[in-house]
């Protein structure tokens, strides 16, 4: 795995949570880096939502370091904003950057203050940390309740040579489809502009985090940044762009499968395919409604072949279609011809089930062309687990 | 508690569940009875839903009698419609009426084929059991997954007399608002005509079952009838049928409490209280989300004030508001005001979170008017272990 030229990356323990454990992170590109970010859409958003996003607003589009920590969310905080700011002030500051050029991200937990000494004090360790070594230790330091890192990394083939992109992310909990999901930062070394960078964001995002729930619940500090920093020297043509887009795709959704396989408490990842509805976002509403569904959540961490939750589910999306044209396939196997039940070896079927990956396809018969695709993961007791005592 | 005067009741078991527990139940109306009914907005609807409406819409309100039962939903099956209309028929000749007079109703497992025979043997024993004390076993006669039976009344005072009005409902799994939700049944002796029923049925269901969610699915099934069979001889006048409206919310939210309190795998009641909205309907929005966020309701299970997760299941509604105005109460102690935490013994707010009954206060500073007040409970393991295993 080639990581993208002109990026270092650190990472510190911080203080903020409470087990030693890295929670401090920094990217930085050696030179100004084309960006763009996409945030949640709550209505309640942390400090570092709004503060990441007036940066973005005031550089149009340009950043030399993404500067984020786990632990605490700064959001619902009285100081939050003053907090972020002064972080990325001092952070500027040991960098001789203009502070406008940081972009700062915080995951965590809601409502409780966060000390800005704490990350100030530690900057100038996690400056002299920096390394090209380092980005498997940023994607560590930013996970609260994952399992396991997350990182995704792809190369564009061009005329001129090779463009490499890097992702990593984080999810676990309250991660819902509609927008940029939990934290994830991709970098290239493509020379690419702001506005063109945006709209390959815009693109990915839609085939990638929008299509995922875990719980369906979106965070107050949702966050996604992708960076272009030009070091590869290699312009994309406009064709290449296609091909830019298409790979950032391939990575993102790596990326968001990631998540959804190792959502909280999840055994199994979930990957729904809907075919046949009116449009892509009808096909899109039915499979958010069946990846929303506790009861087929439930019924998939159990191995139970409960089809009719899965057309009971997709009955609720809002979408309009017949129910008796519904087709559905569990692990390959047609568990619902036209609406009602098909035979097939329920025993066998269950132990399909237990396997790690699981496969829902919701065909509608018919001239309908609307496809989507969308990840979840199963419900289990683990899920309550984790969340009854997150934070006590 | 006094029933209505002019119904009689029977329960036996069919054979449609595997224990033997009494899976059939009959409600008989001495007479002809004004009837209304709402059902699931689902797109998927049981053969059962649609030929009660149908009947509902053949007799322009008007039935004898309703046959319910549980063990099969009768949905998503092959031979669905002739089955439902078999046993309406079969009963319809049994006690002499017209087929349309006779309201179907059920609830159990999507998908599997129901056996009309196992219901029309069992019809005889049912009509021979028809008795006015039999009330109390048509509740339980319809429970799936539910711990208790679900019952309501109440008693309207007019000039002349009293009306009763009696309700019976379940619930346990698969419950959201906006519709109809799970079965229930309500009578009245009560001399009113079918359009003012309707009318009634409307606003008690807004106040009741529509304020109401377990897990945010919503079933094929859901069903709500309401029958007046005048036995009273009492014809509330326009005046007088506010207060019978009134007591029918009293009765009918006494029964979605009910169902909130008895929630799959529920330990807790919480109610959730949200004022200062700018309409009635937004402040619906934000009850609505804060009681279908698992990491809210499984913070409650935990007895964990975990505030933020209520703010951020706000934020998600859709509605306009401003964070920075919220103050939110748990158990009447303030635990956030003005967006941010407010001082409070974690220690004491924990133990009275370990309560029964949870209360969930959201208020808006401001000019808002709008006032809503919603349903939910806990989310447990137990909830994730039995819909892991409903069928298997």
């Amino acid at each position: 795995m080639k990581l993208p030229l002109g990026y270092r990356y650190s990472t510190t323990y911080a203080g903020l949570r409470k087990e030693h454990r890295d929670d401090l992170g920094l990217i930085l590109s050696d030179q100004p880096a084309s960006a763009a970010g996409v945030f949640t859409l709550n209505r309640v958003q942390a400090a570092p939502v709004r503060l990441a996003r007036e940066h973005l607003r005031v550089t149009h589009g340009c950043a030399r370091a993404i500067l984020v920590n786990a632990g605490n969310a700064n959001c619902a905080t009285r100081t939050g904003k003053r907090t972020s700011l002064a972080c990325c002030r001092a952070l500027a500051k040991l960098l001789k950057l203009p502070t406008a050029q940081v972009l700062p991200a915080s995951t965590g937990v809601i409502g409780v203050e966060l000390d800005p000494n704490l990350i100030i004090g530690a900057l100038p360790r996690l400056v002299e940390g920096l390394s090209q070594d380092r980005f498997t230790q940023v994607s560590h330091a930013i996970l609260t309740t994952d399992r396991a890192p997350k990182a995704a990394f792809g190369e564009v083939p061009l005329g001129a040579g090779t463009i490499y992109i890097a992702g990593m992310t984080k999810g676990a909990g309250m991660i819902h489809p509609q927008m940029a999901t939990t934290l994830g930062f991709v970098l290239t070394d493509a020379v690419i502009s702001p506005l063109h960078l945006r709209e390959a964001l815009a693109v990915a995002l839609e085939r990638s985090y929008h299509r995922l729930s875990v719980d369906g619940d979106t965070s107050t500090n949702d966050t996604v940044l992708l960076l272009a920093n030009g070091a590869s020297g290699l312009e994309p043509s406009r064709n290449e762009r296609k091909v830019f887009t298409e790979v950032l795709c391939w990575v993102m959704e790596d990326l968001a499968e990631k998540i959804a396989r190792d959502g909280e408490g999840a055994r199994k990842l979930v990957t729904i395919h809907v075919s046949g509805a009116r449009s892509d976002q009808e096909a899109g509403q039915i499979a958010r409604a069946i990846s929303n569904s506790p009861l087929v959540k439930t019924a998939i961490a159990g191995s139970d072949p409960n089809w009719g939750r899965i057309l009971s589910a997709g009955g609720n999306s809002g979408a309009d279609f017949d129910p008796s044209k519904v087709d559905i396939f569990l692990q390959g196997v047609r568990v619902c011809r036209t609406g009602v039940a098909e035979n097939f070896s329920e025993r066998d079927l269950k132990r399909k089930l237990d396997s790690q990956e699981c496969l829902i396809c919701f065909v509608i018969r018919g001239k309908g062309k609307g496809q989507a695709r969308f990840w979840t993961c199963d419900l289990t007791e683990d899920y309550v687990r984790i969340n009854a005592s997150y934070r006590t």
